[in-house]
């Protein structure tokens, strides 16, 4: 199984009225079979840019941009697997009394995932079906089903719960949904966020954004699910993980400057 | 500048029908003037309890209580300083391009902490105000007069904003309500939950609960405001901090057991 | 299988010319089948005791002695499983290509334990022998034959190479020893000390003094290892982890106070 | 103040009988003055390389070689400030009570650094001058004067003992000498290597390698001495800290591939 060559990036095009402190999370994070190459960042006109790591150990950019317009840009090559993501229908739920210490976090509510409020619609739905990865496959699959993917539907302020009653989201309110309901059920979930090649899908998916999907904890470690395209893909490269959007997002400014654009880019590169 | 000798402790009653694994936060945190003396902590019938510590480094105890009826109890004496908590009106904001790396979270919004939403309200309030410690004064003044103490008036589902708007709540809603505040001006502004013993209050307060009170980031420290009580205090001894108390619960029970009684106590020890 | 109730504790009294900053390891460290019932920790004359985490994890005090005598105190009462500690002749060693990232660490030399040095002579004896637990337990074997028991025959410089060739050690050069043998052959080895009671041990052991054993990464695990005893043991409590003995001392002070006496016990109460 | 900008890389080709894992440490660490503009990093024949950050939170990348001839390169392009680093001779030295906790590590022994070996001499030399920056930079005079450069003069296990009385080391047996004396005086020290480019400096100094130099924590904060060249120099770039070599190599393989080349290069890239 051989491995294949990926070009992923984004640009960013702020016009800024002051200089705006600003925290970027859009590298690619390490992981086992994901290998970066090479990584470019750059913003112009040039100024400072530092890299720390968050809460969650996600990398993070720091850099203040200067009064005007200014654009910042970053680019990796990765190598990423010629496979499909793994699946084990018959991974295990974990009962929280024997969850890792730093597991158990992802059981509980946080902002915009809130298994509290939706834990009597989650038990009706899911509380019969037999524990399991395929339980879980099951809330994903209602998720992927209940809400229609429509982009302006919800907002940055918007809930699980929102989005549970208004049947619209984007990709993250998929997510937050889902693990919602896993959550209800004491069983783990976090989020996710980063680019998604389109590595054989036919068609090819509508003009790249960052995606956002989840994680699950069964057995002994963390399995990818995709309630937006609920199909297992290729080429997956996680930017940031945490227990929502509001843990990872990809652009923090601390003012108020203009986006004037942003692109994301995540393609195979041919030989 | 003597010390004085303080008895902190909780019990837990539960009653549950199935083993229900748990988590107590209710440990005092190292702090550079608490010592702690002695410490105890038992469950009856006796199993196995666990200490470890969470994402903010916090020290909780794992346990699973069993079926039936459980008693849980922690203990503990610790020296605290003959002197009120310290202050300084010079100390200055700083600028997110200034705070440190592991500081910039607290200016984000969080579960019950939402200064995105309350950020109109914060500007037309304080923005005018000159920054610095006073500013964070003026917000901890505002918000313990518009809300008014009572117990029952929110849920644990409240947010920031819904008690603005109510204007009752429980010193964990005038914590969340003047961190919102405070991180709409950009200002780092965390939770913080412990004991807080009636050391030289005249006369002593309510029958003892767990406090909750605030810690905001200025100069290069962190310090602690109250604004539900909005006076300097001798001898808090912190169990917990995090973005809001969705981060650091007393208690976090995996199943639905009755809470029989719950009782915490802070008192002086004297010669 | 019950538990059983062990009372650890140590007493150290000093006589300091000046106030002498110092730390104290000494306390019980969490462990899943290890519960802490209790814990007392006092300094007479009394002054401020504050705890925090070295790089390891393990749980430290910080105090300032003051000048004059002074006496400082640690008990705990722990409950500990009534089985004998748990081996698996069949673990497998894993090569370094699949230890985790933080296991890497184990298998390079350090102050007391120098592999480097140690590697011909390891490969000799032990690099024919198959792999795994069996062989590590052959290590074990030979260092408990191979060193004499003797106190003072080592001091706070000797290192693993010194009492290779002298035949003579304490616990802890016993553990600097097999440890080196077994990161020469790219097995990850810790260095663990901590509260040995004699449980069932006939006879009882000599008057009681921390004990220092190690831990050997193989399967997905660390195992318990002791090349001063080479038994299985029960109650074993431990205070502290590092790469050897440098990394974790019971106490540490900056000056030269002298140390008038110093007394540990681990002891089960009976009901 | 401008920045200027700097390339800097390394190559490493081995030749392997056998797959041997290996981990590189030779990226940029980030730094608040310093800007990593884009970053590559290689592996011919192509294999996984995968990043993971260790104890002390150095960025590391873990690869299995493969068996015959691998080629490893890293290549990136920083800023650093157009300025010599900066010095404060009226900074004080702090006391072990005051010393943050994660700082107290630093004034402990470690592998090569043997401030306990070397007290009387660092005492008798060095206790009567006034402490404070000025005391530190006569340590690290005094190195500088009594190591003569030479490559070859000392081994992998040579230790700041060992290079005292020969007299003889290359750059990192200078900083643990240097990190020695000022931890025997309780002042954190700990060794620090990178890429050195020859800015500004006349001549150019010798075919490149990673230069070692160390840092001291005075005040309330870390500061860059160089016991190998004694000048404050323009646009160091830090990859590693730890307490001493053992903590920071650029390359551990596990196995004995024969090192063919190995290039390190930093050099200003001119507009």
């Amino acid at each position: 199984m051989g491995d294949r060559r990926v070009r992923i990036g984004c640009e960013f095009i702020y016009d800024a009225a002051i200089r705006t402190p600003t925290v970027f999370q859009v590298q690619a994070n390490d992981a086992p079979r994901v290998t970066v190459v090479s990584e470019q960042r750059s913003i112009r006109p040039e100024v400072g840019l530092r890299g720390y790591r968050d809460l969650y150990d996600n990398p993070c950019l720091r850099v203040v941009l200067p009064a005007g317009t200014s654009t910042f840009r970053y680019q990796a090559e990765v190598l990423v697997p010629d496979a499909t993501e793994d699946a084990d229908t018959d991974a295990p739920e974990i009962t929280p009394e024997s969850l890792p210490d730093e597991v158990l976090l992802y059981t509980l509510p946080s902002r915009y995932c809130l298994p509290d409020v939706l834990a009597d619609e989650s038990w009706a739905r899911f509380g019969a079906v037999p524990p399991g990865y395929r339980r879980v496959q099951k809330i994903i699959d209602h998720v992927h089903e209940h809400l229609r993917f429509s982009y302006g539907s919800s907002s940055a302020q918007s809930t699980a719960v929102d989005v549970n009653t208004s049947g619209y989201g984007v990709c993250r309110d998929f997510a937050h949904l889902a693990i919602s309901f896993c959550r209800a059920l004491n069983i783990p979930a976090r989020y996710v966020f980063g680019y998604l090649p389109d590595l054989d899908v036919q068609p090819a998916a509508e003009p790249m954004d960052f995606a956002a999907w989840m994680e699950v904890w069964l057995g002994d470690r963390w399995w990818t699910f995709d309630p937006r395209n609920n199909v297992r893909r290729k080429g997956r490269v996680v930017v940031g993980r945490g227990r929502d959007a509001s843990d990872v997002a990809m652009a923090t400014t601390f003012g108020g400057p203009r986006l004037e654009s942003m692109v994301v880019h995540a393609e195979e590169v041919l030989p």
